[in-house]
């Protein structure tokens, strides 16, 4: 939903550093995009980002099938670019689901604004190796889709003990749960300052959600010992696992995210 | 995220009526989900519903590659149907997709709740023709899965300005929208009985969302004229048309909806 019917320059996340006519080289992938799949000429406006340097207008110099060479024009007037764990770090963590319905989660959770993707083993998750890179590669285009200024951090797979001994105590964990009595996502977002261990924000500051085949009892004896994870409900139906995270990032943000009334004041200028 | 271990009965959607003790046959189709995929024997339970007769609990008497017979035994406790035009009526709105975002959101939208699919045709929208039978088939496996009582219905694609015209003016519409200065969704939900035309109601009682080129100006000066067309904000980012509709689903019902705490009570008694 671009919101435009001319259609936009493309954006691009590149690794090089960016700064105004400096050139930036580029090779055989890029040129391809540009070259066959976007059928871009020299001369061509491109916008450019690597995470840190914010946003840049930049125009085509030469392309051919091997390489490219880009210039930044003008630094493109967005929201400051968070600090990788600021305010807005939003973790996923989440039981590797089968290819397709993870490839679309990485893609929606990018446009959530999600930072981190830590992908967590338990004791039902599916025995099938995580791609990373090629999770890297659907985060990095979904950045570049929806205009944002950073791309996630995928994170190689690690056990769900693991990864919750070393979690910090300080940042919440919304746990996307389905059985039993559990407070709704919503009053859950309203009482947050209340609720968990004291210096907890409001904010969630991580998604979990389990295996398609659900937490086993041990793995949820252990999360609800840990006064950092609250369980959060999700209505009445049974949501599928992606489903269910794609749902409570979009209720986070919503609530207490960069959606909120107080993240407007972050947008960019041009939908401020 | 079945959150169980055990893989739970299967749940069949059936359009026969579902009465104690009264067999019911059905054709190749079933028969083949039962035998082959499945692969059910006869005795094997399975859950039967049909929108309107609620879930039962029902025995497979026999089944071949041609036909099937199963028994409904007993009738599951499980919150009421909601009439048509109920209080729980949300629809979707949308501007048809290309095949595989339109597939998808299909299936989350029927996981969130909603009860009516409505393709509307925009001046931007893909000219590609929508496959009702293929929406309704993915609207029936969704709702078996997430263990609804009913199955959305699916509309015939119409004109946005037809849609518009002939839609009551108490059922406030939520346009997912990008550009300008829009209330953030949250704040839109919790200021929703001081909006628009007097007697709307707090809940949105659908979700509009544009097709990926976004609606014309004309169409945006048509929707801001209408009392009950209120745009809501999703964020800084630029969503996709699918990811909008999903978002703003799963908010509406996390804040107004059947998630929230007054709707804690609906739920079946198995996770009340």
């Amino acid at each position: 939903m671009t919101g435009r019917g001319a259609r936009p320059a493309p954006r691009l996340y590149v690794t090089e550093r960016l700064l105004a006519d400096e050139p930036v080289e580029l090779g055989a992938e890029i040129a391809h995009r540009l070259h066959h799949v976007l059928r871009l000429a020299p001369g061509a406006a491109v916008v450019l980002f690597n995470g840190a340097d914010g946003a840049w207008r930049a125009r085509l110099d030469a392309v051919d099938k091997r390489r490219c060479r880009l210039t930044p024009i003008a630094q493109l007037a967005v929201r400051p670019v968070p600090a990788p764990d600021g305010g807005d770090a939003l973790a996923l963590l989440f039981a590797p689901l089968k290819r397709q319905p993870l490839d679309w989660l990485v893609e929606k959770a990018t446009e959530l604004g999600v930072t981190e993707f830590k992908p967590v083993v338990t004791a039902r998750t599916i025995a099938e190796r995580v791609r990373i890179d090629r999770l890297e590669t659907i985060a990095v285009q979904a950045a570049e889709q929806c205009e944002r200024l950073t791309v996630p951090r995928v994170h190689l797979p690690a056990p769900l003990g693991r990864v919750l001994d070393g979690w910090p105590a300080d940042r919440r964990i919304w746990l996307c749960a389905e059985r039993g009595a559990v407070r709704p996502i919503a009053a859950a977002a309203r009482a947050a300052p209340g609720l968990g261990a004291p210096g907890l924000g409001a904010a969630a500051a991580a998604v979990l959600v389990g295996p398609e085949g659900g937490f086993t009892d041990a793995e949820l004896d252990l999360l609800k010992r840990l006064p950092f994870v609250e369980p959060v409900g999700l209505g009445p139906r049974v949501l599928r696992a992606e489903t269910a995270a794609i749902a409570a990032l979009a209720c986070r943000q919503a609530l207490a995210g960069d959606w909120s009334p107080a993240g407007r004041e972050h947008r960019p200028p041009d939908r401020a």
